[in-house]
């Protein structure tokens, strides 16, 4: 009887961190296209812009000064979604029409003064100081909320409204839609197979290789198994920790060291500043034990064939599945076959 | 003691079709927008252009020649992400990579010859021919698969990369994440409440009014309580209907009616081709019994202040929830504040 063969044949994996699906057609990878196109990132940033809010010594548009400021810079978002003082309230029983109001604390994080330097053109101990701050903010934040969602979105087609290098980070008094999922599969795999998920999942990456783009001695980044975006991949540390406030200063050291290493090869794979939206999920502050998680980032990029043409999660991936091309298997070789001197920065 | 103020404090709400939830920050509608604009379709268009695959008598990429159709015309994708002719099979039990081979039939569904008439542009009678025709597909294609993806991407924006009017069909020999979550939900709640979702919620929605867009004897439009999108909405009949089948000749006329004038507000809203994704979700083909679903229309359009800025669901939204600034009831207010004579087409 025919066999079928995964590296050709339309098929469906299993995110197991997620409980869902994604449709592989492999076959569908020659598909001309004749959409829309996107705008790049300019090459020729200057070190400052005197017009942009984000810069040190500048003028923010809600009047702020901000200070002269040498490394990453942290500061209240000017136009938070989530406020601190919302009085707390619920609606009723009803099963139809239920709402609760939601506290929090919005900031963003500048990777450091230079307005024309992404994270993987910084050197690795600028790196370093932004998960420093990651970190401490996750730890003042985390005091009281129960969920502290660090975040970037790079580059203009992700949403990002200014071109100087920074992140995000929202802190709420609720644990959200993606957070409580990844939970609650976590829990559910711990208890079914007395063992992390992730920390599993790592392990089983790092011995096979065919998904890994970047791994140090004490990180790996894979395109996961159940990938949606076309370049998606998922950063894991090799032990189990719970969050970036319990990594070691070796660990951090290495977490810059790999987050160069891949975003230099993102870079490289388009000749582009290659837009992605990537996020720390680790273990919420709520009360609760939280064996069952282990600390990941997620790389979401949106780019497909080129610079200018991206995957479209519309149609079909927003009413019934997401759907992908290329194999996370094939991503991953095509990662691999990056240098890992960056094309516009040279060696170091 | 103080009252929340859920049509200014941040809140969130839950959304019973998909068990999940969406943060709404009715306070930050006045935030500047400095990123990404997007371009918009010309006003333009031939009633037909020699260049275009997908208008009558023209051939396709694939160097097969359309026929001369007049009114709608559905013909096979020429680049399927399902085939029907792929082996059957599944990997083994391990937990952690488990996939399975998809089979199906994906087709495109022109809704007419004239490639300058989008959906509202098209008088009633048309739009009740594709009506007829998604039913006539639904009922061939459901014989042999257990669901029947029906929808359309419109605009640039949302991926589509042909301006002549079509929409897209992909059936498949499973049931894809979003209609599994959808029939959990739908199900659970009938349980529960011992009635069924959506026919409650519509007629909770009708007689209060004060997120209905359109109605008409037959079926309503709303902003949904739980939207995610700026301008999103749900068509939904009046009586309980499984499918698109099902619906009677005056149903499909009045489907027709509400989906002109619907689209003519959208359209009217920011002057433009209003982009958006939009599909049917019915009860699935598969054995067992349907009762707890209902037949209803989802339209996603991503614009959020004009013609060319749009709502970016990235960062926190990927990672954590879905957020929205402006109210589903402010939202339906200013869809409701259009015309339904279209700006471009004038009185009918
Ligand atoms: O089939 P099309 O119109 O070429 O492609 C569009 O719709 C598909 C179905 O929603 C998506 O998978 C593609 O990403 C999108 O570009
Ligand atoms: O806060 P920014 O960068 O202005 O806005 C961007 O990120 C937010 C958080 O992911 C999103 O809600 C916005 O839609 C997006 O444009």
């Amino acid at each position: 009887m025919a066999e079928p063969d995964f590296t050709e044949d339309p098929h469906r994996r299993y995110n197991p961190l997620k409980d869902e699906w994604v449709l592989v057609s492999p076959h569908r990878n020659k598909r001309p296209w004749q959409g829309q196109t996107e705008e790049t990132a300019s090459d020729e940033k200057p070190a400052h812009d005197p017009d942009c809010f984000l810069c040190s010594g500048n003028t923010r548009v809600n009047g702020v000064v901000n200070p002269t400021y040498e490394g990453p810079f942290v500061f209240p978002n000017d136009f938070p979604a989530l406020l601190s003082d919302t009085t707390k309230g619920k609606t009723g029983d009803d099963p139809l029409f239920r709402a609760e109001t939601a506290r929090g604390t919005a900031r963003v994080i500048c990777f450091s003064e230079r307005h024309d330097l992404t994270l993987p053109e910084l050197p690795r101990e600028s790196i370093r100081r932004v998960i420093d701050l990651w970190a401490e903010q996750l730890e003042e934040l985390g005091k009281n909320h129960d969920w502290v969602a660090i975040f970037e979105n790079k580059g203009a087609v992700m949403g990002c409204s200014n071109p100087h290098p920074h992140g995000q980070i929202w802190a709420s008094d609720f644990i959200p839609n993606e957070v409580a999922r990844e939970d609650h599969c976590q829990r559910a795999y711990l208890q079914e197979n007395n063992a992390n998920l992730l920390v599993t999942y790592a392990a089983r990456e790092s011995a096979d290789g065919a998904r890994t783009v970047v791994e140090n001695d004490h990180w790996i980044a894979v395109v996961p198994y159940w990938a949606i975006w076309p370049f998606e991949t998922m950063v894991l540390p090799k032990r189990h920790v719970l969050r970036l406030t319990d990594l070691t200063g070796a660990e951090r050291d290495a977490l810059g060291d790999l987050l160069k290493r891949l975003c230099t090869r993102y870079d490289n794979l388009f000749k582009t500043e290659f837009p992605y939206t990537m996020g720390w999920h680790g273990a919420p502050m709520n009360a609760g034990d939280h064996g069952h998680w282990q600390l990941h980032a997620h790389f979401y990029p949106p780019l497909l064939r080129s610079a200018t043409v991206r995957k479209f999660m519309v149609g079909y991936e927003m009413l019934s599945e997401a759907q992908r091309d290329l194999t996370a298997e094939t991503a991953a070789e095509r990662l691999r076959a990056q240098s890992e001197v960056h094309y516009k920065m040279g060696p170091e």
